[in-house]
């Protein structure tokens, strides 16, 4: 970004901080994906949708490029750098402004951290249940980007479930409000929805109003430990075939194990194959009957053995271990390649085989974690970006891997957005109407590309 | 309808059924919205997706307008015809194609009636909770359409909770299909959300994949009778506040009680200013202390008289006594204009006094009923369309409570739609700014205008 421009944003804006020494810029280079870096210029931080909207005028009427962020630990390269381009930070945007509990629901700038969020409503004696991995450090704005899930998705749904209403600068500068506290509201189509998980392409997105639910009464972690693979995903249709819907179902496979051990020493068993980790919520009585049912079928189903936590305490431990699996696996290697191959549920156990075999052909090193009851895998490639050869490696298996899901009507994303990383792939997994349809969206809603250009696709 | 083009559509397609017989057309020339009617000229039944599609193209190319119809029972005016326009009725297109007890999904035409649906998901030991009022007529394709809400949004939310994919036919003719049997997905846009709501505007959805969940154990009916509206209000809110989502919390003023009555003689009490019919389902243990704490509540509340349904035929007939309200009103007077304002919940109260104040003041009778638990109101004028000076009046009412229910943050529809009825009175509701990004999508979606032109808004 040339330096007249830089300084007549800064003569405009004299009382927003900026960031443009290239020791500061460096944390605003990159995002969670490894092996995807972009150099930042500029950053700014707004106070204000005021702010906001000005600076969006004022980049609109230069055609800079806009990159809206918040804590960058997105999972797909959404929030890296363009060239030329100004960086809006709205990681001081972060205030909760309400909770309204006759309502059900918080208001809050884009910029509040998730898990802050969460305590507000547990304060409150109310439930956000969207748990993204990241949710101490990723902001809510940037989780409505992304339509961000976690380990509830299976009985609770993700980010979208819970968006009642959103405030949104647009590209021209001017601020709409979509949605609204009411629980049912049909009044024109749902642009609300649109701007969910659209990665900052269509507005950037500066409050929002978020659904909240009675906290669950009680809830019982268990921990199933598995011999072979197969058994494990034979668990979670077992489960589900029973009707039974865990909050949680999230498995660790043998290298995932092994690594949150080296990392974190939790006790877990580094010769078994699989783990489960189940929790179960809701009213007292019904809870302790499922979970009792869900120990019982994962014995049916061969788990070697079933740990059912009895304190608050040893659950936190449990579900510790599930938190921990991408920073262990982020240290066996000097570069973790995270996917995020989803498929319908029925066809997991085939997935999870096929990734292994796919990761032995290539002659890589794989391991695979993730959202079992959603269908939803990480499979995380343990490499190192500057051994080309094995990179090139890596992203044939990956091509194989989201071929296969798309294959079994699966997708190349469940949770972590399109972004960058995915983007190569996006035309294959929708087709080319699909795409040319958003493309025209896009082209609606940001006539001269200033919002978040080539991300997701390009125009 | 010129009948060069009715002959040339008729020889392209000799296998589909037309009516364009006078006598025939006159139950496609309205929906269920009374005071709104409009010729029909010509009725297609297509049998595929690939009908659908090519009657599409044809249209296109002679820039016919198309209303695309299911059952007609929508509250709006949504699919209301279009002078010189093809009407495409996909009764035809009814099947349930699939249901994936693995998925938790089920696979259906746009035709197909909800509750066949509702079924066809019972008989597998799961459930479909949205329930539109009409829905022993409707079609899913109109639920979705219209984003229909029901009886139970409180806990299980509308039909755009429950669409997981989407088969729609473009107004190009090409078809895309849109989401996945994933629980989780989050490549590019949803397009889904976009078409949810969006009534026929924006494309024909054409096949629909809907989640299903397991079937609750045990449920449990409530009704509350009450001297003071206010009180039934209270309850409302002290159920909230006891961190209790009933499944069903519905409320029918004294006017709809009276009518109801007359009409189905449920054994309503005459005298009562307001009846609460409540419903909680759930795990047989929670369902049972959740039903004891409601009818607490409710009797702390002044509720004159508590009943508990013993039996599923009692729940039945309680919940049929609210079913009956609309058809009960609709025989008080030759004309009911029914509403369907909506509030956050905590401004219910004043919401019933003001519409009930507002009635009085143009010397109106109406009866209210409604989804309290949701905020969403049925305020139902009884009428004459004949009576060109009472329908200017009733006008002007519902001008008056449109207005008070944005105010306080609320909207003009929650679940019955823009169509035409609601047409006057959105960009008040919403804000231009609002329209003209509507009316852009719209744009991009149907660059000639021939998907039910003059819906929701004008171009």
């Amino acid at each position: 970004m040339n330096t007249d421009l830089r300084e007549s944003l800064q003569r405009e804006f004299p009382h927003l901080e900026f960031l443009h020494e290239k020791e500061d810029l460096i944390p605003y280079s990159f995002d969670g994906t490894a092996a995807h870096y972009s150099q930042a210029e500029l950053v700014v931080f707004p106070k204000t949708t005021e702010d906001v909207s000005r600076l969006v005028r004022f980049a609109s009427d230069r055609s800079v490029p806009i990159v809206t962020r918040g804590s960058g630990s997105g999972l797909s390269g959404g929030s890296l750098p363009i060239p030329g381009g100004l960086i809006v930070c709205l990681s001081k945007m972060d205030r909760i402004l309400e909770v309204d509990t006759k309502n059900l629901c918080l208001r809050a700038e884009a910029g509040a951290i998730t898990a802050q969020i969460a305590q507000a409503a547990d304060a409150a004696g109310l439930f956000y249940p969207p748990d993204p991995g990241s949710m101490r450090i990723s902001t809510i704005g940037g989780n409505i980007a992304e339509n961000s899930g976690g380990l509830r998705g299976l009985k609770y749904g993700v980010t979208r479930d819970y968006v009642m209403g959103l405030e949104v600068v647009l590209a021209s500068g001017e601020v709409i409000f979509t949605g609204s506290k009411c629980v049912k509201d049909v009044a024109g189509y749902s642009l609300r929805d649109l701007f969910i998980g659209s990665e900052g392409t269509l507005g950037i997105v500066t409050q929002v109003v978020l659904k909240l639910i009675p906290k669950p009464q009680a809830r019982r972690t268990l921990l199933a430990i598995y011999n072979k693979m197969e058994d494990a995903a034979e668990t979670v249709s077992a489960i589900i075939a029973a009707k039974i819907i865990p909050c949680t179902l999230e498995f660790l496979d043998a290298m995932t194990i092994n690594s949150v051990e080296d990392y974190a020493k939790v006790g877990l068993p580094r010769d078994a194959a699989a783990i489960l980790l189940m929790e179960t919520d809701g009213p007292s009585g019904a809870v302790e009957d499922e979970a009792a049912k869900m120990a019982d079928l994962a014995r049916q189903h061969h788990a070697r053995e079933v740990k059912i936590a009895q304190t608050a305490e040893e659950s936190f431990q449990l579900a510790e271990a599930r938190r921990a699996a991408f920073s262990a696996l982020a240290r066996v290697a000097p570069t973790t390649i995270l996917e995020d191959a989803t498929v319908p549920r029925s066809e997991l156990a085939r997935t999870v085989k096929f990734i292994q075999e796919t990761a032995d052909r290539y002659g890589l090193k794989v391991g695979t974690f993730g959202h079992m009851g959603d269908g939803n895998l990480h499979p995380t490639f343990l490499t190192n970006e500057k051994n080309e050869e094995e990179m090139h490696r890596v992203e044939s298996a990956m091509k194989d891997i989201f071929d296969f899901a798309v294959g079994l009507g699966g997708t190349i994303t469940g949770e972590h957005g399109v972004g960058v990383a995915k983007k190569p792939f996006l035309a294959k997994a929708l087709g080319d109407l699909n795409i040319s349809v958003m493309r025209q969206v896009k082209k609606s809603f940001d006539p001269k590309g200033i919002l978040n250009p080539g991300k997701i696709f390009d125009l």
